[in-house]
């Protein structure tokens, strides 16, 4: 373990010209670093599960650097964190953050980056001697990547009042514990949780910073982009059911082999999205095959598509179109073919309004202002049910992320605070 | 258990007007239904690996059926079981037979079917008083279905003389033991199996009654149809290597989908036979997907395809096709494919002449000649390596083996064993 710097691997490769108005590319690898540390696992990736003592043990870190930066640091019943810089003037307050969970052995920026970066603006701001006229608070919010119980976005939802807390309290976690057991382990109540929403009148807009888990910034070379909305998931699940029978006693005109109809289905369903959107996507990622013997033609297929897009309504037609085709193909391979939705989560706009504004803090800071859908959720798709919203994604290398390869630049981490911090002034008014 | 009776179950649906010549169905019906109760499973189904106490149980059954019926009984060291009839003259021998052991929970007709049918050729010989001119052997070979040990034909190899002893010796069974534990819990030794091959000058030709496993002679609605050939299977192993990603966040213009790749390959290979021959298949069984989440675009595939045709020229022609295709998609969606085989069993072509024969026993029991290739392998393909085989498919209800619902009526076997009958005779002269 004693080889694992992030730190120092982060510094190696900055050369500190981005340093300005108060902002520190080196305390942010040096906070990024002792984040770090705490779950490390032997693969160097990070392993803070939501609700855990390690997630607890990041979360009183960041308390300390936020106290020490000037903040009124609390933690709700959820287990968010929410550390406040009163405005001059008694105005709604803009919020901006993240969490600090993470998946088993995941990465050391998808999460601690967003809330590190909003504090980042604070210490800058402490640095420059600026006091914002609305107040600014940094959030971290409890388990948004779900690893111990299904779902995730337990500290957000707690927060914006959607959480369903019957349905929480019927789930068990993956060492089998409930729901009441897990939070009692660091110190929380299903009562003190359920009691954690907020009134929301006294939020203007959460913005949130985080990796782009995807390779367009770092194909367009740029350090961050304009998040244009969040694209809701539709799961559906679809059943082929052919005929199983000998490989080498069925003729080829006389079978019903459902993994060949499946197969021009999922050709089919590739084709789709382009025909509805630029940001719509459709993917079959998982597959089981029955019998699944070298020589039985298969009898069954089960499949999964992941249908996405930013819009509801292009994404709603796509799910209908892909519906269709499976009934198309199902009738054209005399093979049953059945579906049934097993998510359908809105996708989140961001409103045109933010995107423009965002837009002249990239021009301010120099960078062409790059937009780009969010295929996956995040703690703002769920605050952006109820409020405004606004989202910056960081370049990532190769698009690797839930994983100890997880990277960014330093210099593209330290760009991004920049236009955090230039739009959070340009809120101001 | 009570309730399962196969010979009732049979009989109940057979009028007896196929019984003349000696032939009874009754008595085969009887003889079906007792090796039934041999390993009978939970499902009715039949449970008599190779090698096992239970298949040895059936032989010992079917042993004092042949002595009863005249036949000089021997067994090899392969466990093989030869039960002879001395022709009026000293000519090489006509052998006819199957298997009695099964895949685990299989069906009662696959193998046994095989062996009594030539059996039940003897009992009418009996009963009408006919000597045939050349000995006839009615043959048990051992472990057909390999359910213990890889592989299977250990009986037939060894009696040919192609068994590769080395190669057993170094397999372990389901349970852990060597082959030569496995021999000396029946009472065999390696070195009596290695020595239990015979020499073939002294055979003419071997005959086997098999049900189909498939579903042409159901369409057709004929009782029993003449085996073309066996073909020969060949397994390729292909992987198709993309680059796994974020379902939502990856553009589809900027994937590697070895999903997408391996469903435009799994499509064209369904094409592909009928361009080589009317008998070639070509079939993908089996499909393993990494790492198979429904968020995640597919990074590699795993596919086995099993090709197969009675005619070497036109399935080594469909092989190569295969492996071009899998280049071609592969190049097409930038995903890497490689492929190996697993395996390459040459065909058995059934002699021309022999198939004519065949065809005018047919039409003398009045059954329309009906041609068939044959899919799976069968103890005849051993043999016919190194022998001339005959081979006579027996109607299967709905295609089905290897399953507890495995069916063939009565009427159709006894019809078969007239066909099996006449052709053995008709070889006489």
């Amino acid at each position: 373990m004693s080889t694992f710097n992030l730190e120092k691997k982060l510094m190696d490769l900055y050369d500190g010209n981005k340093d300005y108005e108060g902002v520190s590319g080196s305390r942010l690898a040096h906070r990024l670093g002792e984040i770090s540390k705490i779950g490390l696992t032997t693969d160097y990736g990070s392993n803070r599960p939501g609700f855990s003592y390690e997630e607890k043990q990041a979360k009183e870190l960041v308390m300390k650097w936020m106290r020490e930066a000037g903040l009124e640091v609390r933690m709700d019943g959820a287990g968010n964190v929410i550390g406040r810089l009163e405005g001059k003037k008694d105005l709604p307050a803009i919020l901006s953050g993240s969490h600090v969970d993470s998946v088993p052995n995941g990465g050391h920026f998808d999460g601690p980056l967003g809330v590190l970066s909003a504090l980042e603006v604070v210490e800058a701001w402490k640095e420059t001697g600026y006091q914002p006229e609305k107040p600014f608070e940094v959030v971290i919010f409890t388990d948004e990547e779900g690893a111990r119980f299904n779902g995730g976005f337990g500290g957000s939802e707690a927060m914006l009042g959607t959480a369903d807390i019957d349905e929480k309290q019927k789930q068990v976690d993956t060492n089998g514990l409930t729901f009441a057991e897990v939070l009692e382990e660091i110190g929380l109540t299903v009562d003190g949780y359920a009691a954690s929403n907020r009134n929301l009148d006294n939020i203007e807009m959460f913005v949130e910073v985080h990796i782009e888990q995807g390779k367009r910034l770092e194909k367009e070379n740029l350090p961050c982009g304009i998040v244009t909305g969040i694209a809701g998931p539709c799961w559906l699940e679809f059943t082929f059911i052919g005929e199983a029978g000998h490989a080498g006693n069925t003729p080829m005109n006389d079978r019903k082999d459902a993994l060949v109809a499946a197969s021009e289905f999922i050709q089919a369903v590739h084709k789709l999205p382009s025909q509805f959107s630029d940001s719509a996507v459709a993917t079959v990622g998982k597959i089981q095959v029955e019998p699944n013997g070298v020589n039985v033609i298969p009898g069954a297929v089960t499949l999964f598509v992941d249908i996405r897009d930013i819009y509801k309504n292009t994404r709603d037609a796509l799910i209908e179109a892909v519906i269709d085709t499976g009934k198309s193909v199902g009738k054209k391979h005399h093979v049953a073919v059945t579906s049934k939705e097993n998510m359908r989560v809105n996708p989140v706009p961001i409103e045109e309004e933010t995107q423009k504004l965002l837009e002249r803090s990239f021009k301010e800071k120099g960078i062409r202002p790059y937009k780009l859908p969010s295929g996956a959720g995040h703690d703002a798709m769920v605050v952006g049910e109820k409020l405004p919203i606004a989202m910056l994604f960081v370049q990532s290398k190769d698009g690797i992320s839930h994983n100890p390869a997880e990277w960014s630049e330093l210099k593209d981490c330290v760009e991004t605070v920049h236009v955090l911090k230039q739009f959070v002034e340009s809120l101001q008014v």
